[in-house]
């Protein structure tokens, strides 16, 4: 078997990031693909899961896994923490699941430098007009709101050629085609192949 | 416009390059994929088009060709001259167009190093069982000759591990599925999406 891929997704709002991470891993049949979740010491609300929508763990837990080094990143929003576990996405790698990552250029920055072999991916709206009429999203926001937007935007997207694909997500259909060739041209690397096949490899090398 | 990608393709004989390359080339709608079309100082046999099967070139036409370092490879073969035109193919790449080049690992390796863009791919079979039966053309060729051809075989797949990408071709039409996701995956690197939106790039990023 062959281990998974960490798969960084950024992207300016507007872009479509989340419904394409959430189409991807909809459509996907073969349970070999998961969303990163999130370590937290916040209480788990109606409705949410453990192991699903965060690993709820308490302040001690959390604590104690920061002094081991165990998260990517980490930070406290209103009192609660937050945090990437770096154990919990290598436990998934090497079940042979990729994990996908959703944060900004800055989080990706951080990420390629402490798991080098983690695969980059930044998502672009198809033109300005459309990414403003997206921004706009209760089509009565006031010309400075989406004025800052943009410029949030602006400076994200500034940092797409640090990534190693860009998908321009205009028809929503093919931005995810382009996904999915994505995954799976990744999948077709020789190393990866080479671990999958490994047996067969053998056989075909082998002298009579 | 994005620059094409130059694609070695190898494999041993009975894993199907040929028929993967030809179907690709078949359902690819956009004329934006070529197989490398050798030089030849062979004379043109009836259905033969020039630029399509080879382009025909006198013996002068062809030394002069070797003088300017035109090629990236050539040999005689039966008193005839055979050569992979490097300006050739870096016309169809400047034209946006990618390049297939069926050569073995030997050729792929001069390719790497004069092209070290190039992306390559290995084709394997499924099984050794599978491919002595592929091998055993005839259903009627002797031990011998099947040994010697395995031996072919395993010699050319030892290299496997020098390439970019490995496709098994067990099901055929998995296999080209393979084949395109890694072609479409290829054009959304971000240097190439980085050249095919530039001037939306600039807008996006450009001051109000």
């Amino acid at each position: 078997m062959s281990k998974g891929t960490l798969y960084i997704v950024s992207a300016p709002s507007g872009a479509g990031k989340s419904s394409l991470i959430n189409a991807l891993l909809e459509t996907n049949p073969t349970y070999d693909m998961k969303v990163s979740v999130s370590h937290t010491t916040r209480g788990m609300r109606p409705g949410e899961e453990h192991g699903v929508h965060y690993n709820f763990v308490s302040v001690e837990e959390f604590t104690d896994l920061v002094e081991q080094g165990a998260f990517l990143e980490h930070a406290e929003v209103f009192g609660n923490y937050y945090g990437t576990s770096r154990l919990w996405i290598e436990e998934q790698l090497n079940k042979g699941i990729d994990v996908f990552l959703d944060i900004d250029w800055q989080g990706a920055r951080q990420i390629r430098k402490l798991m080098p072999a983690a695969k980059s991916i930044f998502i672009l709206p198809p033109s300005k007009e459309e990414l403003e009429r997206r921004l706009n999203t209760r089509g009565q926001d006031s010309e400075t709101v989406i004025a800052r937007r943009m410029q949030e935007a602006r400076s994200e997207i500034s940092h797409f050629d640090e990534y190693d694909y860009v998908i321009v997500n205009d028809d929503f259909d093919v931005a995810l085609i382009d996904f999915k060739a994505i995954i799976r041209a990744e999948r077709l690397k020789q190393d990866k192949q080479a671990a999958k096949y490994k047996s067969m490899l053998s056989a075909l090398l082998a002298d009579q």
